[in-house]
């Protein structure tokens, strides 16, 4: 236990989660909730740095994305949950960060030119594109946050804000802030029901709260080992998708028969699906009877996420003051 | 009169103004208020962008150049005069017009190349540097302006300000922004005490609230035509800088005396000078005296700029109401 130590975690508002997003960060973020003095947000600005000429769905997908935060167990009684635009604050740092911060540090992240080229049907030749990593910067910093759970993919962008973050201090002689740290999260990858990373551009996710009817479907038609063409095929465990789903929902005893019964075709990978989808079906339950229940209650997610754009942004002024009084700006009326 | 139209202006805060910024704009401005709805602001953040390093001056810069807009004439009670970096908005509606502006748009900008190599001192190569149009844009459409004074060479930013309106207004569909135009100002320029352009790092001014025997000093060192090294060599007028103060300051009757006793060696550059000083010192010293008198009263000053920020705040707040609602984001809790 560690409550006087921050962390700050946001995800992009893609509306409801998928397992993959549930095991890759949201469940760590609900871990983490117990740990550590929480700051967890919907980063509706950094959608905007992809999504700009499109981003009707921004809103909807806010409070979907909310509402299977708290359906999963993310508490806000516990941690500070909020919407990054609701907090103006990181716009005015964001602006005086980007007057530090070298042009060369943002055209040699590698994830700039990467994602230019993943997403080619949009132009993402902008400002605010390049501008991204600042952003970042100053949404961590802003909370004076000690650590920020990443995936190994995010390192760059940590290393960049702490970069930032240091030659602030630097320029400005004072240590307004600290230098956060990477906390480096080893989450399961689970895989779509086509065998490739669970993704929604690829249309092969397992939502969070989808329906039991619609879960059941999406398993029983799930690719399994490619190799097993009949029913008499051998299979091998570790080339299917099936079985990375046993490894977090099925018991050991119930792992074990599957790989026996897998590798000597003693079952059929429909066998193996129904000993999976009682214990998948049971943890994803109790998940969307909450979402349901939350969402009858809108009014309440609301207000729980207003008192944390407060507490936010009563943090995010306090910083503030300190950022504008140490570069000489402001408050001086 | 129109007082419906909008004019928008800003001036980085470098202090006491000299006699060139009187000229070049201020009196521009003092007119203006007249005539329009006037918006006048202290680009405080704008100076950021090439003194991130060395911000110190900023603060005292700031109130320095402000009262000299009051004893010059500037009005609060006619203009709203505020400060920039007071006014959190324009930071949240640069970030999202840095969303949709391309970075060739900024690359391209004439002064960009151009300032980092008139200022190689200084390491200019910051993403805060580059996007100073799209800050520029925001100052400008935040209040809806239709019209923005400005020189000759401000003339691409006020293109790109119109470029990046018309395109937000494009992507969202909606006509939130009047594409603002440039009313070009020609002012006369004030050449320095040798000649060149005034401009403080020349350190070459005549301030407009400079000591009466300062003034004086300064005057009758000032270089004259060059040509006319002996009290017995004819001088050329067109060729002596003080001839550009007779135009502003002396009668017709003087112009024409001091011509005809250039060219003729009539006169000496003494003799000269001492036909303008008493039109000079008689035209600083209402401004110098108004300005002593604000100075005792601070407070009063202060409040005025409080209101202007206040009344400034409530505009840029209903623009970024419906900007952020044509966007998709924001107040949905």
């Amino acid at each position: 236990m560690n409550k006087d130590k921050r962390i700050l975690s946001g995800m992009r508002p893609t509306g409801r989660l998928h397992l993959g997003n549930l095991h890759g960060a949201l469940k760590n973020w609900i871990q983490l909730q117990d740990q550590y003095d929480c700051y967890f947000f919907v980063a509706d600005w950094h959608a905007l740095t992809t999504d700009y000429a499109d981003p009707a769905a921004i809103r909807q997908n806010t409070w979907d994305m909310i509402l299977d935060w708290f359906a999963a167990g993310l508490d806000p009684q516990k941690a500070v949950v909020f919407i990054q635009s609701r907090v103006k604050e990181h716009a005015e740092l964001y602006l005086l960060l980007g007057m530090i911060t070298p042009l060369a540090w943002l055209e040699r992240n590698p994830t700039y030119k990467e994602q230019q080229q993943q997403l080619e049907t949009k132009d993402l030749s902008t400002y605010g594109f390049l501008g991204y990593p600042v952003l970042q910067a100053a949404d961590i910093i802003i909370y004076r946050a000690h650590g920020v759970p990443v995936g190994k993919d995010q390192l760059p962008h940590v290393e960049l804000t702490r970069e930032i973050a240091r030659r602030f201090n630097f320029i400005y002689h004072r240590e307004v802030f600290p230098i956060p740290d990477a906390l480096l999260t080893e989450a399961p990858v689970l895989p779509g029901t086509d065998g490739r990373k669970m993704s929604k551009s690829y249309g092969n996710c397992i939502y969070m709260t989808e329906p039991e009817e619609s879960v059941r479907r999406k398993i029983l038609q799930m690719v399994t080992d490619p190799q097993r063409a009949r029913r008499s095929d051998p299979g091998d465990p570790e080339k299917c998708p099936v079985f990375e789903y046993h490894k977090l929902y099925s018991t050991a005893e119930e792992i074990a028969d599957v790989v026996q019964g897998c590798r000597t075709a003693g079952i059929g990978c429909v066998d193996c699906k129904k000993i999976l989808l009682p214990h998948l079906l049971g943890h994803l339950g109790p998940m969307r009877e909450k979402r349901a229940a939350l969402e009858k209650d809108m009014e309440e997610v609301k207000a729980a996420v207003q008192s944390g754009i407060e507490r936010a942004g009563r943090e995010a002024r306090q910083t503030m003051a300190l950022v504008v009084e140490t570069v000489g700006l402001g408050n001086h009326a």
